[in-house]
């Protein structure tokens, strides 16, 4: 019986157990191979590097929280410090989810600014707000350990790597060089800071999260400020949008979603502060997780694929003490 | 107001049309090069190889209906036969769609198939079934035009490439040989066949879509037989599973979301018939949009890309006469 409902499940395999008689032979699965990492392995998030977002809750009543991990310097930190400030300045708090354009973003902001149906009715900005530009896309890094970096090749940007916990692009400055550019990628699940024309319009005030395959080409043109962490799925599964680039139409501004508060997680009373930690993308454990996504060895598998683009080898986050 | 409305609009700018006289410079988006594409670059797709899945209607009573395109020979032909067999006899006609994981896949079958509480309960398949194994998921194609082709670097396979209408991982025979192996790959939106631990064990009875970031370690490992072209939004935004792999626990079969038929196109009466076509990726106006999607020069762009992984080249396929 066992066999039959683990048989069910293993039908696209990630870490199925059998039972230990019938395990076809094989490597441990990434996700596996994460599951061994030492304590020392997982690094604590900071609170104020978290962000709390409440949604209304779905129609069961259900309650729909998400938590969003914000970037660490030295990337984007013009746009982290005006979300501090719009969080600590309550201004989030009940907006919407405007927009939902499936294989693309869900984006949430003031449903009335650059709203001709309702101009006027637009909250206005808390003061502090900077005005940040496209000389901050991308960050120049200088790294003793740059040579001994595990770097993947990756048609967009010659080549990708991790830093401290987040998928980078980056450019060499020269061959025998510690210096080069490095900027966050669009991957699965990352937010970022929705802009007009003009590269300096993004204020954090409107903000998105890419809900389908990784829209790379955005790198470098607009500002990513972090990735959901949890929840992830309150956003991904909201009915798409049939107007233009997938906002709701004036007919059915209904379907919007509304966002009851976004919150700092050091802002928040002790007790309800979230705590999550990554796992050290320096770590040995990181390094055995991303070779065998890029070469699958699990049961289940008859060609390990050679290799895999990085946003095909996501950073485990947990909830700390887990 | 109408500048108002573009703009809040163009924040992650796509194609939006700006009155004439506002227009930054810049180069024709994507989507504004294939709308630019000839008659005859658009390849009509038979009616056989169309497939119509029809869900039961959503909670507001709207119709749900989901277009599959099979996959073209040379490729998993024989798990196309075996789908074609099982939609004639009407076998799909009240299943379900049982899983749902986040940024991963959509799969449907006979929720009572392999499942232990309800075992004796699953549905007999039809006779004819042929059995597929792994030495079908890659397929040898020879080809004149091999040295022509757009071919872009890939970090799975080396190279990708596009074969009437498909995105193709391949892998040259030798450097001067006009002999490769080529299979297609895991993109958004493409249909696969579920399968357990053994390669042969997929019949068609179960099938899955993917939902997220390109699953590319699954190329050559799991049979790829189609993508869909209309109604991706009616699986993508269903609710996730909270059981192992994302299917829906003993708990939540409430959430499965009921397949009422599943038709090939050309069993429905003409009138009924939907009728698509694609641009043809030999076509000179794929290349500009292949090209324009790896190095976006339109107005919202700052720094091209200056290159694209072949998931981020979707094939533009519309509805015929459109």
């Amino acid at each position: 019986m066992t066999k039959h409902l683990i048989s069910l499940a293993a039908m696209l395999a990630l870490a199925a157990p059998l039972a230990a008689q019938e395990e076809p032979q094989g490597a441990p699965s990434p996700n596996e191979i994460v599951e061994q990492a030492s304590a020392e392995e997982w690094i604590a998030i900071p609170a104020e590097d978290l962000l709390v977002m409440t949604l209304a809750p779905a129609a069961d009543g259900s309650a729909r929280k998400v938590v969003i991990q914000l970037m660490s310097a030295p990337f984007s930190q013009g746009w982290v410090e005006n979300i501090r400030t719009l969080a600590r300045a309550q201004w989030y708090d009940d907006i919407a989810v405007n927009r939902v354009q499936d294989n693309y973003v869900v984006q949430w902001g003031d449903p009335n600014y650059d709203n001709p149906e309702s101009e006027g009715a637009a909250k206005p900005l808390p003061d502090g707000l900077r005005v940040v530009g496209e000389n901050e896309y991308v960050a120049n890094v200088i790294d003793d350990d740059l040579l001994a970096r595990h770097r993947y090749a990756d048609p967009y940007s010659g080549w990708t790597t991790f830093i401290e916990g987040w998928a980078v692009g980056s450019k060499q400055e020269s061959l025998h060089s510690l210096e080069y550019q490095a900027w966050p990628v669009h991957c699965y699940g990352m937010v970022g800071v929705g802009r007009n024309y003009s590269p300096d319009t993004g204020s954090g005030a409107e903000l998105y999260t890419v809900i389908g395959h990784a829209p790379r080409h955005l790198d470098r043109n607009i500002a990513l400020v972090g990735r959901i962490v949890e929840g992830m799925e309150h956003l991904s599964s909201l009915p798409r949008g049939t107007g233009a680039l997938g906002f709701y139409s004036a007919e059915e501004t209904d379907k919007r979603t509304p966002i009851l508060s976004i919150r700092a997680a050091s802002d928040l009373p002790e007790g309800e502060r979230p705590a999550f930690e990554y796992l050290s993308t320096d770590s040995e454990t990181f390094a055995r997780y991303a070779n065998a996504r890029a070469n699958r060895r699990d049961p289940f598998f008859i060609v390990p694929a050679g290799g895999a683009d990085i946003c095909n080898i996501p950073v485990p986050v947990r909830r700390a003490g887990e």
